[in-house]
């Protein structure tokens, strides 16, 4: 698999996706979105990777919608952002994929993340920021809205106050607003930025079963879309039924009682329980 | 329109919303309920409004509830209480009048806000606080419940912990407690509160589409009640087609590309997008 | 009533709850499970109860699953765990059955809290930790899921992104980061945390009515479960109407006036308005 727009690469069961239009700080395009979807189908299909790192090349993460088409940029429309014969958001198509993801999501943003550079992160289970990250939802400043089902993430994020305040002005915000607001979970030196992921990633592969992990995402995702803890809890007793004797769980036991590093045999691509929650991929998702 | 109770003025293209019963610590009333009421219709239909706050006149924000009744206070029924028969609060009438609002909404807390006077700011999207403000959900204390619709508001603001504890023991806390426990954005020194609420809603008026704004806030408040993101998704590609060639849209990307402010042409009055989510007016708004 | 592995008694109108099987770290067992739903069906039955304190015996809160049975240990079933043939998780069935308390639910966490020992705390009102306290949400270094409807509540007190870095990684992690992350309300050195834990308890029960606290109790959790604030406003109106000329009201309210302590008659055994909003005690519940 090639891609024009973005890079990805495996290191040590940690996926890499790099934005990769560093001319462009980044600017998200039909192509970008494209290629971002399959690079998580790439993650999800292989059992090697254990975790998910999204970064920018150059000075920005991602400058936001490439509007090089001018104020014609927003009604442009590729045949297949249509479903149904309606508009789907391209923002959205991508973020709804991350938040389906079956690998823990660290973002790293080490740059400048604006419109759709920032909203795309907020379904990744974790983010990160150069202290040189600056962040903005400028969707009222152009005229449109906040996309990429970003007001269903936001708000459950920072809260409605944080997020309208950040939405309704419109406003450019450094770092360290960024971190006060709750919207990314550490601030650290550009030079530590990548090394801080990787080893949140390596804390996740390195202790932990796949498939717990894959069905521990899916659950706690879904659980803040729940109408319930009733649902909540009918979900995960019968995810604790099904994996109560599998072989990942006698073997973490097991290790843990014995004080020794578990080392987990089951595979997502073959030992996923049914009790997983399925999240839709048509007609919205990517 | 002459109110009583409050004041309703407009200047700057932001409206100020004061209580206005001082001798009585603008203790809420049944007129109080229908005048904040009418001053949030007159704010949606005037497009020279671009952002609403909300204060009150004297020591006080609001003292709750106008106690004159004695212990019968609550019991009593204006005949306009009653929708299909049934009783509605009024403070949650204010609160959901408040939450469908077009414009932004600041609540500058002077002093004192408690019981209804608290929780009527919820909806709000933004709350500075003078260091001189006192809060309390007082209502245990009372015998009564929380009301205003605060038992969906609250928990979202600061989390069930917090607002099971303040709930709980009906404590009356220090400005610096709402900032902790994130109820307020900011505390600031009694005289540069109002001038912070302004520079904010300059921040709003002077950057900002008002149509984007207002399909931005109801997209906002609507995707905090969503069951899932894939609803929010349909709603903004919605909003994003619909907005993909408007005017608005196409100053705000050429103004930006051309490094000057945008001049936004929309009304809100004329041109609101039909993907706009609409809230419940009736049985239950204001 | 008497319990082989907690421990229940009342004093000062404050119910404990002690976790008591010191010699192994009170690991959570099937026992447990069920004596722990009985201590609260005391709790919610007596009158004089006011708040339930929930806390450990010896050095630590709980260990989590007794792993005493290896690698099979969960796997093993208990009849009385099945529910229409359907396995329900054990630590569930404790959550549910604090979720649905009258009483507020104060967790003094005075050491390790790991696996079940933590996510049967979350439905608590409020968590205060010795400064001693440990925590882990080590279900996936085990090879199972995040249980007790964690996935539910978890997402909602700290926000997604911290949970699922918890969850992910099954990092066990310090009370001061548990305070960061607001897991915790405050840290406390292990001599005062009990003492915090009563006052609160003393601060509800010394100045509110039982039944308003029982009724907003509810009205809170349902409301972080409620689709709109529509539903919620639905609900405080009609408990609003029902208590408006209640004794206690009136009382509140009287005695608010007169600026003496309020002597509220109503209990909960014979008074709770028909509008305090129910949960589920079957099949799920405890």
């Amino acid at each position: 698999m090639s891609f024009s727009q973005i890079e990805y690469g495996v290191t040590d069961r940690i996926a890499t996706i790099t934005l990769k239009r560093p001319e462009r700080l980044n600017a998200f395009t039909f192509t970008m979105r494209g290629e971002l979807v399959k690079a998580f189908d790439l993650a999800d299909d292989d059992d090697e990777v254990r975790a998910v790192v999204v970064t920018g090349a150059g000075r920005a993460f991602c400058a936001g919608a490439d509007l090089s088409g001018g104020g014609d940029t927003f009604s442009h429309r590729e045949p297949s952002e249509l479903v149904d014969g309606s508009p789907r958001d391209g923002g959205g198509t991508v973020a709804l994929r991350i938040a389906r993801s079956l690998k823990p999501v660290i973002g790293a943003i080490n740059g400048p993340a604006v419109g759709v550079g920032v909203t795309m992160t907020l379904p990744m289970d974790i983010r990160l920021a150069a202290d040189t990250a600056k962040f903005g939802f400028v969707f009222a400043r152009r005229g449109i809205v906040t996309e990429a089902a970003s007001s269903w993430f936001l708000p459950r994020l920072v809260g409605i106050a944080q997020a309208m305040e950040w939405a309704a002005t419109g406003r450019v915000f450094p770092a360290s607003e960024a971190l006060a607001g709750g919207l990314v979970s550490r601030v650290l030196p550009a030079e530590e930025l990548l090394p801080a992921a990787y080893a949140l990633g390596r804390e996740i592969a390195g202790n932990t079963s796949a498939v717990s992990v894959a069905a521990i995402r899916r659950l706690m995702w879904s659980g803040l879309s729940a109408a319930s803890p009733w649902e909540a809890h009918a979900a995960d007793s019968r995810l604790m039924a099904e994996l109560g004797s599998a072989p990942d769980t006698v073997e973490g036991v097991t290790a843990f009682l014995e004080k020794r590093p578990a080392e987990f045999p089951m595979k997502i691509s073959e030992d996923l329980p049914d009790g997983v929650p399925t999240w839709p991929v048509n007609p919205y998702g990517g």
